[in-house]
């Protein structure tokens, strides 16, 4: 199979054609829809701005939806929820369909419209992610959302690890120069440490939600792999 | 210093800023705009178009200009030279003025308008530019040319070569995940069995120009940088 891997969304510039396609972004948001699902959130709906959130959890009654989101890694005013995986608790989730904005991630899930599929990847569930992926038999492309446009380490190194994970499941993999380069950058351990110093965590840090760094960091914590069907994110 | 790394042109947004900025094309832009300022040639034009130009050695008489470039790595048809260092012997570009354009070098080096300074690197003058840039004592940004508008192994691991020459020369570097990222990726050597297996690389085999890449893999064969400085690059 051919897996190749972007670091940003306008790598991709619109060629997704029918792969299957992993968002990934894991300094917050991919990690947050995994652990949100897992406690229980019925599903998430990512958008692209503000005000299509509060227009989407309008349409959809407020009852039973919560507005979650970033803007400069700091929760949106007046949305219940922010970016923090931490602040996604059972109580507060479960049974809740989540209208979800974030600067990188929900962009790029919505970048990969049009995808044969669409699975959200962070390192909390590297492991069945690549299982997944390595089950379609289809050509994949690892989608790391960068940060405002730019390159972001921790989603690199993520993808390098996914890819290697599904090369230990099918063999040699072909693929792009990303591939090349993430596989390369993968063989160093994605600890909290190395996190909390990229260009994200060094943010995170100083807001004050420096425990979510080692949150992020736990590789296989989860084995669930999120779905994006008919704009919906579930398990 | 702060010392940044962009692995596309579109990484940049514009945002240059007044810092140094070393452009790189290792295949083959900027290995080849080095090698035919050391072969003699006065100076070189990087312009953006075909038509464009055309209409620049139309405008500059074309009897010491000689047209330059490639479109999918192939000379564009009508034009004196491709993108090949090879051919830029001193016999051809002796005293001649080079107007050229590529596909992503020259496209970068436009990219880079605004800065306090713009160099022309490639593993060939690797070191060059690395003291070049650490005598500045400027914050700087490395700007990978990329390979349609995608992350390009080869310029990423020149990047990180270089990097690592400059944190030699001045120490401890801060700068972005990008720079990171380089400098693990510059562990290993660009030798030329790794540049002919990047996705630059088999397209330049493909073409028939594989005995290119030994040539663009050999760091530090010339100890020059090319400025440019009112839209010509020059020694």
């Amino acid at each position: 199979m051919r897996l190749d891997v972007a670091f940003t969304p306008a790598e991709v510039r619109g060629a997704i054609g029918k792969r299957v396609v992993v968002v990934i972004d894991v300094l917050r948001a991919t990690t947050t829809i995994v652990h949100a699902l897992v406690n229980g959130a019925r599903n998430v709906l990512p958008v692209a701005g503000v005000d299509e959130a509060v227009r989407k959890a309008d349409e959809l009654g407020r009852g039973d939806v919560l507005l979650c989101g970033e803007r400069d890694a700091v929760k949106i005013s007046g949305f219940q929820l922010g970016n923090s995986p931490l602040e996604f608790t059972a109580e507060r989730v479960a049974d809740k369909t989540l209208v979800m904005t974030t600067t990188n991630g929900t962009a790029a899930i919505l970048a990969a419209s049009g995808a044969s599929a669409i699975y959200v990847g962070a390192l909390v569930n590297a492991s069945a992610v690549a299982n997944r992926v390595a089950d379609s038999g289809s050509d994949a492309l690892l989608l790391c959302a960068g940060r405002e446009g730019e390159f972001a380490l921790e989603d690199a190194i993520c993808a390098g690890r996914i890819a290697r994970r599904i090369e230990l499941r099918v063999g040699a993999l072909t693929g792009n120069d990303g591939l090349r380069a993430a596989m390369v950058m993968a063989t160093r351990a994605p600890t909290s440490r190395v996190l909390s110093r990229t260009s994200a965590g060094r943010r995170i840090v100083e807001i004050g939600n420096g425990e979510d760094i080692a949150f992020c960091a736990h590789e296989d914590l989860y084995d669930v792999v999120p779905v994006l069907d008919e704009q919906r994110i579930r398990l």
